[in-house]
């Protein structure tokens, strides 16, 4: 029997979208537990390690982002063949981390000189690895290998979220096979299902994937 | 023909020394290189992303520290044997690294009020975190399985760096199941050879491990 899944996380993007599209992509129904910001001081108790996502496998609390969709990739053979190819999609998963760690660090600074520093920064790192996901993605056809692989999930996610942090600027004006991967990665049925359906992202608002479909 | 191995990273600990000890722990021969501080501006464009530790493996150069270890543990059968096992693993990885993280930052923070936010918070990570790992060792003898995994390498790494961030206040006292494996895992012979010949570490010298060996 295939194991139940239940998924708690805030009712948006972050850390918990890559988990939704990973199941929604592998057609595997989900628990999609969705909370508001006011919540969160009474669900952390709740928590194994005071984090979320949490993923409940067969009634086992789980915690952590990556390993959690590495463990999903698997399931959905949507990880690499060999040793190689695993450290190649795991290092552009990596990479796309990077830029929306700091995008983040961005969102929750309180101070405006400190935050155009860390604008700085952001902008320093999207050249850099932006640029070679682009360049990989023009030769690959996917983000990390000639295949679709769990990186090409963790890029829409980063897309989006990047997306609405930058909003106004276009961020992927500069990365042109990147954003045709979004398009061919949106053509998709279970992901645009579930995209459609999904709440409103109640933090960022200004950009929704599902405008793309 | 085993694999060629290059390392280049910065003359301290950090993120290169999780990989320097799990080729260290396997005996697999790998050429260490190091560079000082002053350095950096002269090797950072001679890297593919502008970043270290970069590990070159016959002779084709690989970056970012977790996907690189993943996949020395593979070579040395420090993985998991499934699927729930390696998400086992990794998680206790990735908490490792949440404290590790916590650390720097307050290690770079320029101002001395938000330092102290930042030790705060890393404390309260190091309450919960570290609990979680020093009760999960007691049962199981070592951090993440009943059996020694990379996750536990990477322990060794992160409690070093902790001693030397938070000198003086003997951070793992109260965690005497960690202070345990970390004496356990240094009788391994391979580790020992390893840590005694490393060059001193020019950052972080107030703790070495070779002291409890």
């Amino acid at each position: 029997m295939a194991p139940s899944y239940k998924l708690l996380y805030f009712n948006f993007t972050g850390r918990g979208e890559p988990l939704r599209l990973l199941l929604a992509y592998g057609g595997i129904p989900f628990e999609d537990n969705r909370f508001e910001w006011d919540d969160w001081p009474k669900i952390k108790p709740t928590t194994p390690i005071g984090q979320v996502p949490v993923l409940e496998i067969d009634g086992v609390k789980y915690t952590q982002t990556t390993p959690l969709c590495r463990y999903l990739a698997r399931v959905l053979k949507l990880d690499g063949k060999d040793m190689l190819e695993d450290l190649a999609i795991e290092t552009a998963v990596e990479m796309l981390w990077d830029i929306l760690k700091t995008a983040y660090e961005r969102k929750f600074e309180p101070e405006e000189e400190r935050k155009k520093q860390i604008l700085d920064k952001l902008h320093g790192q999207m050249t850099v690895l932006l640029g070679k996901l682009d360049e990989d993605t023009k030769k690959n056809g996917y983000i990390a290998l000639n295949r679709i692989t769990w990186a090409d999930l963790i890029f829409l996610c980063v897309y989006e979220d990047l997306q609405n942090f930058l909003a106004g600027e276009d961020p992927f004006k500069k990365y042109p096979n990147l954003e045709n991967l979004k398009n061919k990665l949106l053509k998709n049925k279970n992901l645009q299902e579930y995209l459609l359906k999904r709440p409103s992202n109640t933090v960022n608002t200004a950009y929704d994937l599902k405008s793309d479909i």
